[in-house]
């Protein structure tokens, strides 16, 4: 990596090891990073596990136009680990506590979206990698390393029950799916849809069924009926079949898009009910073309959401606790994350990967 | 017009004037039309003026595919007038008392939208005109009328300050933009944007001023600046202009589009703050392109809205009571209606035509 990214300023700094890309088009290889010595409000944390998510993919092949990837680019926001020292102000984690990142790791602190509780639309936002790094300069660094560091406002308790590889993926595809969930009211005995069975859509399916939602999966394929079902659905749709679709017009509370690839969205507006709302976490890249007709005739609404905000991804990941629920998981060591990707582009994973970071400690 | 559109069930009949268009291409032409004689919970009414709707226009053209225009078509559904008669049930109205009608006669009482007072849902709903008609047959002829007879459930009492030629239009483009500014929560403080200023339009920004917002009406001509600001406006954007536009970029509370044209929504969704909301009450043809990524960012949401229900159009004109307002209107003599209609395409009226049905005597 280039040592000009981290250049030091008064801070000190140790050694972590890594894998980064160099550009869109390289593998991700090990190396070797600085990461700040902590703060008064930082904490250290040990990684012990990293999901991988669909935006590392998406970063490192520099597909966002409104995000460019500076490189060396390090990915990770599904973090999770152990407390291995803590700044002096820091109270509420000690050394050995299990701890968690997500997607942010600062924000200003005092603007609206802050105050509230709501960091993740403070538009000085830190992202766990790839934003500018106020600390070494350069961006951030993520979770697919042995360490880092973190202000503790952004730090989360993780319940001690859970599989600490299923936690990992809670970070960003939990709070992502958790957090529309809550916002739009879906409560025990509504008719929520999940539109496709991925990362996302199958943490939406647990989450939508321990609320004591009705859950429904639309997916194209009839062979995903079992795993649905032992997910925490009670009723599958064919989504490509008009006859299925059409029974249930105008029935549905809340559905969560998950669907990144191109789909017709009108299809699902038209089974929302009277103030039932379509949420997107999902964003293909072309716009959805959206009939207007659709909407008025039930005030239906579609809108977007991204992550949550720090209390509420503690909330989330308490609920997880209580209810235990963790991420269907496919644990790999990170020597195995190129293939991975490969693999998570043809959807072939279930339902995600976690990445065991004891395995960076061989190279 | 057809005799078999009128056969008598047991019910008494007795004949009114109305203007009729005979097919898509037809003009509007005077005619006699049969109404019911008011039955136990019926209202009659006298009109003394109707507000041309642009509905009125789609629907003698025939212009909605999924409403069909039954021939002859008489349209109105924005009437006010005077109580001739009332059924033995009746106890709110009694002769001699102002009244006003919307767009609905009808609903089926029972279901949760009735129940709930959103009888603009109930599955079941009579239109004021081209819907069925369970009572004579044929389809229901609206307020091109010298009479009508409506049960008393859709009558609405109209304040006795207000000045009934623009009070018409408040009963489909005065509900039509209330309910939706109160349904999202549009009060004292919030910044709130209409788009498009015309029959719909000018009426969003007298209610959101009215309740107390700060207004910025978006037009792409700077001449109805001064208009703008008349009404209620606190500040205009032109928008077509992307800097003007931009300087807006994630501030408002709520946006009401009233554009029926083809436009880009996702310039005014980017100027949407956190969980803020545009409403469509304009239908294009075709559908909108939406970009998830506008929508993802701030939590916004896009959502339809149709005029209101009767509980809340009786509030909408208590408040309009309340504030002193109607709608700016010029008032035509019904023979004028199809050159109005030609006038109306061409948005060559401030701001909504009414018929002052003294005129339909002379016929």
């Amino acid at each position: 990596m280039s040592t000009t990214q981290v250049t030091s300023e008064s801070q000190g700094q140790y050694k972590a090891k890594a894998f980064s890309a160099a550009s869109a088009t390289s593998k991700l290889v090990p190396t070797v990073i600085s990461r700040r010595e902590p703060g008064s409000h930082d904490v250290q944390i040990e990684i012990l596990f990293c999901g991988i998510c669909h935006s590392d993919l998406h970063q490192v092949r520099n597909e966002w136009s409104v995000m460019p990837t500076v490189y060396p680019c390090i990915p990770g926001h599904e973090i999770v680990g152990r407390v291995t020292k803590v700044g002096s102000a820091v109270t509420k984690f000690k050394q050995g506590d299990l701890a968690a990142v997500g997607c942010l790791v600062d924000s200003d602190g005092s603007c609206p979206d802050c105050q509230t509780g709501l960091e993740q639309f403070c538009p000085q936002l830190t992202l766990t990698y790839n934003s500018r790094d106020p600390h070494l300069g350069g961006v951030t660094y993520g979770g697919y390393s042995d360490s880092i560091v973190v202000k503790d406002h952004f730090v989360l308790h993780v319940p001690s029950n859970l599989d600490l590889a299923g936690v990992a993926p809670l970070l960003c595809a939990g709070i992502t799916t958790y957090s529309p969930m809550r916002h739009w009211g879906v409560t025990n005995g509504k008719k929520v849809g999940v539109v496709g069975l991925g990362g996302l859509g199958h943490m939406a399916v647990k989450f939508a069924h321990a609320f004591g939602a009705y859950v429904v999966v639309f997916t194209t394929s009839e062979n995903k009926k079992d795993d649905a079902i032992r997910l925490g659905a009670d009723e599958i749709i064919i989504s490509s079949d008009p006859t299925q679709m059409k029974k249930h017009t105008s029935s549905f509370d809340f559905i969560l898009d998950t669907v990144s690839a191109e789909h017709d969205i009108n299809a699902y507006i038209q089974l929302l009910g009277r103030d039932g709302n379509i949420t997107l976490v999902g964003a293909p890249d072309k716009p959805h073309a959206v009939s207007a007709f659709g909407l008025l005739f039930q005030r239906r609404s579609i809108s977007g959401s991204i992550i949550g905000g720090l209390a509420e991804t503690q909330e989330m990941l308490d609920f997880c606790g209580k209810h235990n629920i963790t991420a269907d998981v496919e644990v790999i060591p990170i020597q195995k994350v190129n293939e991975a990707y490969e693999r998570m582009l043809k959807s072939d994973v279930k339902y995600r990967f976690s990445i065991n970071m004891e395995s960076i400690k061989s190279d």
